[in-house]
């Protein structure tokens, strides 16, 4: 009834960019946790996951910041901070950010806390990408994350073509962000970024889409009405990454 | 763009218990900071929601800890202390236990912590059947829960009838609940699940059923396979209930 334990290590993930996404990050940290355990031939049970902390904190808009340098602006930076250093209080040895565009202050938190390992989601996904040998991909994002070039200079390093929706599509999938997920409306997220990504197939016939926001695979998924486009979920990615950190001390010696 | 951010207090929530249920508990209380904002005529916006801190912390299961009461026998109450204990140095002001059987614990906790509303989920879900005057329900839960008769008294208070399986059928919903969610196995824990739940419908008439377990409603669901029942999720009641206290100083002054 009750197997030993595997050595975990705590890990901590930083949320509330937005909150419904955090939590959906838990979930797919969670699942992957499970499938990290079959992998490894440890039994799934409650006391074999990791102990893990999901700080959902206030976090100012990450776009309208790396629109806005004004000194005295609202920045993300202080709150990201500080909530990491509370997640590395809490013991935990790996951190992953549950917000694609909050990626820009990557290097400012790894730079900060060199005793935690900082996971860069945009790194895995585009190593997932590469080893797949995927050619070329569309890329929805939020405007913050297009201009600050956050996927666009990765896929370059590997070779990776990477299409962009243009000014009136990139305005449509801030609104699905923004006006859809963030403030609850669902059904005008998955329209807009449905539209957005028919576009992007039809103009370049990408077979791929990352969806490079956090909100966009709250509203979008694959299937029906999305025929020949696989998405790439950067969260799942993210989230397989943060469960091999939990259980890097279980794996066996042999492999 | 960004609207002021509404008076919130900081919650945590205990989970850990099973992790898939701690996270899908986030998920909830999302939902209903979302609900609640709506109500107060709040814009809904990533800012607008509270600071919440979700703990998925290792707990020895509690219905073994609820039948082995020898000395030295792994017990739940030292780390749901502790991770109380962090959740108030988060800052939180109350606390959700995302477990129904560990409310075993609940005034213990309570004891402890004076500082912090430790919400008593049971009790919120036997005040919102009594609120919509609901005369019997069946229960689905832990062998510790029913043991511990946790439901049964808050119910009977209430003047609720409770109808109980037999031992029979807590035996496959402790499979539902083990081999089933907690071990990955969703099909066999449905299965377990809803055989439970018509034996009760069957036996006593009843329309509605308590899923007295936060593992159940990850696997049972309303609608085709269960006509004429209505299941009652506690964790949705109880993140309703962590969704008032988050948002006690943004209520207007003239409600």
């Amino acid at each position: 009834m009750a197997p030993l334990r595997p050595a975990t290590q705590t890990v901590g993930i930083l949320g509330g960019m937005g909150p419904a996404a955090g939590a959906d990050f838990a979930r797919l940290f969670v699942e992957a946790c499970s499938e990290r355990m079959v992998q490894l031939g440890i039994p799934v049970h409650d006391q074999a996951y990791p102990e893990h902390w999901l700080a959902q904190v206030p976090i100012p808009d990450r776009t309208a910041a790396l629109d806005d340098t004004r000194a005295g602006a609202h920045q993300p930076a202080e709150p990201l901070l500080q909530a990491t250093g509370r997640l590395a209080a809490l013991g935990a040895r790996a951190v992953a950010i549950a917000c694609n565009t909050a990626h820009a202050w990557h290097g400012l938190l790894q730079q900060r806390f060199p005793q935690l390992v900082v996971l860069h989601g945009v790194q895995e996904v585009v190593a997932r990408l590469a080893a797949r040998q995927v050619g070329s991909v569309g890329l929805l994002a939020t405007r913050g994350a297009y201009d600050a070039g956050l996927y666009q200079g990765e896929l370059e390093r590997a070779g990776i073509t990477c299409h962009l929706p243009t000014e009136d599509e990139r305005e449509r999938l801030m609104q699905g962000i923004y006006d859809g997920v963030k403030a609850g409306n669902y059904v005008l997220a998955r329209q807009r970024f449905e539209s957005v990504a028919l576009a992007l197939q039809q103009r370049h016939g990408v077979a791929t889409l990352v969806m490079g926001c956090t909100e966009i695979p709250l509203a979008l998924s694959e299937g029906g009405r999305l025929p020949g486009l696989a998405l790439v979920n950067p969260s799942a990615v993210l989230a397989a990454a943060l469960a091999r950190q939990a259980y890097l001390d279980a794996v066996p010696a042999a492999t």
